[in-house]
């Protein structure tokens, strides 16, 4: 039988920026009900096998969320507490109601915005680069992908047709099935290339 | 920028029967403390996507599970009261600590063994199919495939190098990585390539 992966992930880089921080470096994950639950539990679970501290903060006032197939995460923290440090990244998972739930946070849109004037790293998947990012002008200036239907809404759509986008301090992917490229791409620039290979294959995602 | 995917996941088919099932089929994912939550996660995700009737239950005695990378699902409802009625297919996710956690179920593997017996339809991911299956002869006369580091503790190992392996009615995987690929042909095996690769679209887990 033949293999359905590639030995190895690809993926676009544009005005490409070592990205430093104190190790481990501290990660938001957002999640609010409506939340894409494979692409948020693909990108902390992936963040954890690196040894990042990942912090899942739900937007909600309360802990638990029903995500967008009615598989309930709780998180770790209300966003309100977790708002109170910062992040090295901040990485918003997908899901239309969780995408505009976060547009509709204004501590979340605050916390992006401090993020990008302050030369930070934050990340969007599938619906989240149209619905939350767009609006409140975080992608200005960039080149990024989406959730197919949705490209539409990204006022740059010439690097759409990409995985994995990496702009600067941008990162932006395009659904569930690509979730676990956009988490080991985001580990490569994090720890280096090595580390995103080895877990590539601890999770069989490349074949052994 | 080359895909990382080929345009339709494979998977090896033996003894291939029709799975039969009334209409929409009735699906068991139990989880339990150290249960690899991407794999949980996908494949209800998928499989609601399909609009199968997926029951989420607990093998611990709450409902709340802490999954192998401190990920918390909440499960549907507790196994004891899952138990109560019966399925067309049970899926048991991977993660050492919830595969054992199965194989330890008097409840969920006398379910499996009434599975198996009547020839309706189960599987499992990751360390489940060593831990869980073997142990209590549920992979008797199967070809079967599972977490590489663990195939060795599976007695058939000829076809361990597919990513997807079904053996009648038996269905066999590998881990996070091939999780997708594996709740794809799942539902397959129940609705038709069709929907599978309408799903492998809608998820952009095939390029669209
Ligand atoms: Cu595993």
């Amino acid at each position: 039988m033949r293999s359905n992966h590639a030995d190895e992930y690809t993926f676009l880089e544009l005005n490409s920026v070592q990205w430093t921080f104190d190790n481990p470096p501290k990660i938001l994950v957002p999640i609010a009900n409506g939340t894409e639950e494979m692409e948020a539990v693909i990108i902390v679970d992936i963040l954890r096998r690196a040894k990042a501290n990942v912090v899942v903060a739900s937007v909600e006032d309360k802990l638990e969320i029903e995500a967008s197939r009615k598989v309930k995460l709780q998180a770790d923290v209300l966003l309100d507490e977790a708002a109170k440090t910062s992040y090295d990244l901040i990485v918003l998972p997908g899901g239309i109601g969780g995408a505009q739930a976060f547009a509709n946070s204004e501590t979340l849109v605050n916390l992006l915005k401090k993020q990008r004037e302050s030369n930070k790293y934050y990340g969007a998947i599938c619906a989240s680069p149209a619905l939350a990012l767009e609006p409140h002008g975080l992608l200005k200036g960039k080149k990024a992908t989406g959730f197919p239907a949705m490209c539409s809404k990204l006022s740059d759509q010439s690097e759409v047709e990409n995985r994995v986008v990496i702009d600067g301090n941008l990162i932006t992917s395009r659904g569930p099935g690509t979730s676990i490229e956009f988490a080991l791409v985001i580990v490569e620039k994090l720890f280096g290339r090595k580390l995103a290979l080895e877990i590539a294959n601890a999770t069989v995602f490349a074949s052994p």
